[in-house]
């Protein structure tokens, strides 16, 4: 496996998109091949799991389900997009990833940290993040920017008592998985943090 | 628990479809609240999730993927329609249910028969079959009904290969769970094929 896979997670508005383009913008200069993909979705079948995952006419969905089916979406991902762009030596960004669903299935929706990841395992096949930026912002101003986008899915309909619980989810995760999280505080400028990403990135390069 | 939960397992063109009819008519008659029922679907978001499975545009989709959209279908099935139904004291008859999975994805694609009952063991809440009739027809036969009745979908399109590993699956299943099982013989007539079901129900209700 030559490419190096990068994952960013973090609550809603916590503003990964501009970073992510930031980021793939400095690596493309310094000369890497860079894919930049999300989940859920990144392919045709994942994509329309994405619209039954986020679709608000589905809000009797079991927390279960809505678990299996972000696996799902993981496991077309990792084997038509992430897998063989790694192979081939490319660096991979991508904007949420297993940690998401341990955040928001395992803890946000109560079904245990553990069971989210067994889930997940099968889905991945052994692929995991080199290093993984975990945007930091407090639930209430991530959601106050989400609601001045306009429209909220499924998910970003749940209450702020859920959203809080991911906020929780989000602060362990660092403690899980210290060696290759680096928590970022998304609450700064534009340029603040991504100078922040790119001192992380030359250090974990160069080590 | 009150309800009792019957499931019906079998290569597709055994004529799973009839039986379960008249089975459901004889158990109505003998005073049974009878709930009809699916996999993959059974829900308005389980058959959501049905259309990505099936969709002959779908080709390119990971085993792992297939797996966890049948598990992800039958969480929710099991949450919206089956749990409910047994717990009010209904019989369900279930056309397919996770020994189909084990079957189709553990042995058919080859992911293992414990990667597939582990992913399958968050889905189904503990809510397992009191009887399985296992439909036991050649996969030449079986197909054969299937193509004088039309289109094939994703899965009827597989290679012979495929369906003898799945014919294989099955005859399988009665060592691995031979308590709940009984083996029916699916090349005989509709009315001998019933007679032996009603049997077999009226020997397990009695003990």
């Amino acid at each position: 496996m030559g490419g190096l896979f990068i994952t960013i997670e973090g609550p809603d508005g916590s503003g990964k998109s501009t970073q992510i383009k930031k980021l793939a913008e400095y690596l493309e200069q310094k000369g890497h091949a860079v894919i930049l993909t999300r989940e859920p979705g990144g392919t045709k079948i994942s994509e329309k799991i994405r619209e039954i995952i986020l679709d608000k006419e589905n809000m009797e969905m079991d927390p279960v389900t809505e678990a299996l089916l972000y696996a799902a979406s993981r496991a077309q991902h990792v084997a038509e997009v992430i897998q063989p762009a790694l192979e081939s030596g490319k660096t991979v960004i991508c904007d949420r990833f297993v940690d998401s669903s341990i955040v928001y299935q395992g803890i946000g929706r109560g079904l245990g940290i553990e069971a989210v990841e067994n889930v997940n395992r099968i889905a991945v096949k052994n692929i995991l993040p080199k290093i993984t930026f975990l945007f930091q912002l407090c639930p209430e101003i991530g959601l106050e920017r989400k609601t001045e986008q306009g429209e909220k899915d499924r998910l970003e309909q749940e209450t702020l008592d859920f959203h809080q619980k991911v906020f929780e989810g989000y602060q362990g995760l660092k403690a899980l998985y210290p060696q290759r999280i680096v928590v970022v505080d998304a609450s700064r400028s534009i340029e603040e943090i991504h100078k922040d990403i790119i001192l992380a990135i030359e250090k974990r390069m160069k080590g």
